[in-house]
């Protein structure tokens, strides 16, 4: 029992230091390492995987919407990526530069990419030239580099994994059609296989990507009550087929430059599906893409055989219908084994000891809710089978109750405060839709415009919060990461 | 017809001139773009679906052989990469190098990966210390940079996508039997998966991969006689893990160095694929990565839509055994079509016309054979499956033969120089092993040796092709790329 209790210590208490937590759950759980260059992680394979769900999660709901996928050049040329004037001023601090390479000095730096929306323009000027080649609908699986100045593992890092979604469209409708109906398939994606709830909106003018006429965004709340931006789409307008000259041949016989779109998902989302999910034990994985989904640990006593013999039947038992292991680890006590497991967030704990063997039952924990079930072994395989899918369930309700739970609504500027510096949270407000009010509201509290739900207000907006004039919306303001 | 042959007129004969029809078909069958950064390409979606099918049989073997994928960093600062000095040597004059980054110069430069051993080394040594924590059976899904002088799309390219295998085991025996599970697995999923049969064998001295103790190879043959080495698993033997410090505690209670090995192939496969299978006419898939199986083509006459509709039914009762595409585009005549899906190498075309209706069948051309072949529409979708499978087989039994065919024994040089020079292929010959005959035979032939083929010849190695002294094994020459 001491071991036990030692053994979860070694987890700061999300209430003592949130931040703490977040990176000791990293680190025991063995999701990433620090890597040996600056702002970098390495994925270890628990970390990588859940990245790879992620990746087939998105993957099928890409190509069921037309989408196929394409890869272009890690480098850009900086003659490229100085076309789009505000898309490099927003990106060029973040740069890194390739300057020498086979021995020589370049004649030209090479950016690696930050995002591909240049290079991304430059080939499909190459390829449109008459209505019959739209709509490109291309996403590409990357690494990306942006040297960023503060940095946190999976949120942050110099280097990160994404996939960026680039398309051209022949109408500005369909175009922004596309648009939103990818903000609703990262919707569908991050609520149903990450169990984690968002809220879409557009973002504020000074909050939009560097290019962008629109940027629209789902926006999560983690644990501490900070709001994490978990994906964008893009209407580009055509901001960058005029850059770029993508221009086709009309069906009426006049060229047209194409409306185009880019949206991305990072793997960021492993970050906030720690801060939703995670408790003092450790990581809490939503069942669908947790790399094991469950683990059976014998009881073992000296001259029982059978309990392991059985326990091995029962884990084959359960292949089936879930990602199983068996831990018949001999140098590990299962109190021990209890406490890793769960700090490794594995959804199923399958206890089989000789009493229970004795009863035709099995113990099982669950890891979402702590709950102990005493089951038959009797169609454990659909047992197992439905709680995977009650947790995947409930996990995405008890998020949903306390991201409610935790957005306030505030109609003056010291309830905005006040709720910002003691609460944390999401806070709904009028505004007036100024920019100088949304910077003085970021300065004086640290909270920003996180997005202008699409939902609307019941009520109208009322009033700005800060200056007290009209509101054109109601918008959501929050601390983020 | 003139506008049929117009058509395939665009793709260079073979035997005009191979380069160029290797370009044009990569060109005309959509698979790859020029970027606008030096030696680079863009993957247009048919290319990277072929990859993305690549990357779906060769994962499936890794993780079925108990490996797990991970990520390391792009970036590897200069300092690890001269830590091994064979190896930095090795990769030196392909390096590109960041200098600068967020807007200052950095204090180190940092090399763009060319391959991972270095960071790799540099993680192992902090993550073994015991023996408990061994073998490690990671592998890395990553786009690598070497800059190259002369670039050709899929086959050298200054940025290509590859897939890295780094392990680290407790004893010599085990890493080699590592090093061959592994090179086994490529000879299987290249032979099974694209078809292409191979040669398995250990690189000469100074052909080995930079830092290792042995490099084993798979090499093919294409169609122009050249050979292209498909596929590296090295033997490091103990080189990193003492350059890395990466040492455990065995269970004798004595530290020791882990022993290593890394694997690797890239999209040069699908060069490969287009190289060995394709023909005048194009493209040539096995159907197991081709991203379209089949094309019904309907024979549309005017006021027949009947046949629409049944090529639709009939299309759509295709998808359960094979990815199908009905091409019911009106502005394209039927020929036409069958040129177009030729040259993008789909496997079977089934054409559906109005008398094909009439007698309850459907024509069925092969794109390997050309051959056509009349089918009852009763029971298409067994006919179809087992005719994707027979392509399949037959494409690797033609190739083995064109293989075994080009293959010739060399007594003497003067008989290996006219080979070489008249009729390329392989050539199987003696070889002392003495470095000074391998250098004078690339010198004077520009054939290498490609490797020391596994299985042995059923007499005797003989004498040196070139000195004539005992040879110490019977070798594989070619010109390659």
């Amino acid at each position: 029992m001491a071991k036990d209790k030692e053994f979860v210590k070694e987890i700061t208490p999300q209430s003592q230091d949130f931040s703490q937590w977040y990176l000791d759950v990293i680190r025991k759980a063995d999701l990433a390492d620090y890597a040996p260059v600056r702002g970098c992680i390495v994925f270890k394979p628990d970390g990588y995987e859940l990245w790879e769900r992620c990746q087939a999660g998105l993957d099928r709901r890409f190509k069921a919407t037309g989408h196929r996928n394409a890869y272009f050049p890690l480098f850009i040329p900086e003659s490229l990526l100085l076309k789009e004037v505000e898309h490099v001023e927003g990106f060029n601090p973040e740069l890194p530069w390739v300057t020498e390479a086979g021995g020589e000095k370049l004649t030209e730096r090479l950016a690696v990419r930050p995002t591909s929306e240049t290079v991304i323009g430059e080939m499909y000027h190459r390829w449109v030239q008459s209505y019959r080649d739209l709509p490109i609908l291309i996403n590409q699986w990357a690494n990306v580099v942006r040297w960023e100045k503060r940095t946190l593992p999976f949120l942050r890092t110099t280097e990160f994994l994404w996939q960026e979604g680039h398309t051209a469209h022949r109408t500005e409708a369909e175009a922004r059609e596309e648009v939103m109906r990818m903000l609703d398939v990262y919707r569908d994606f991050i609520e149903t296989d990450l169990a984690i709830p968002v809220i879409p909106g557009r973002k504020s003018e000074s909050e939009k990507f560097a290019g962008a006429v629109e940027t629209y965004s789902i926006e999560g709340l983690m644990k501490d009550g900070k709001a994490l931006q978990a994906g964008t789409s893009h209407f580009l307008g055509q901001n960058f087929s005029h850059v770029f000259d993508i221009q086709f041949l009309d069906d009426d016989g006049q060229r047209k430059y194409v409306w185009t779109t880019s949206w991305g998902m990072s793997t960021r989302v492993i970050g906030a599906t720690i801060m939703v999910h995670g408790d003092d034990r450790g990581l809490v994985l939503p069942p669908r893409v947790a790399p094991l989904q469950v683990v059976v640990v014998p009881i073992l006593k000296k001259g029982q055989d059978d309990v392991l013999t059985r326990a091995q039947a029962i884990a084959d038992g359960l292949r089936g219908v879930a990602r199983v292991r068996l831990d018949d680890r001999a140098e590990y006590s299962p109190g021990w084994k209890f406490n890793d497991w769960e700090m490794r967030g594995v959804p199923l704990r399958v206890e089989i000891g000789p009493k229970d063997l004795e009863k035709n039952q099995a113990v099982i924990a669950r890891r979402d809710t702590g709950e102990k079930l005493f089951v038959s072994l009797e169609g454990l395989d659909a047992t197992v089978s439905n709680l995977l899918e009650t947790i995947q369930k409930e996990m995405y309700e008890r998020a949903k109750a306390f991201m409610a739970g935790s957005t306030r609504q505030a109609e003056t500027f010291e309830q905005l405060a006040d709720i910002i510096e003691n609460q944390r949270g999401f806070v709904r407000a009028g505004w007036c839709g100024d920019a100088a009010c949304e910077a003085e509201i970021k300065e004086q509290t640290k909270a920003t415009i996180r997005n202008i739900p699409l939902e609307l207000p019941k009520q109208g907006p009322g009033r700005c919060v800060k200056c007290g004039h009209e509101a054109k919306h109601e918008v959501l303001f929050a601390r983020a990461y």
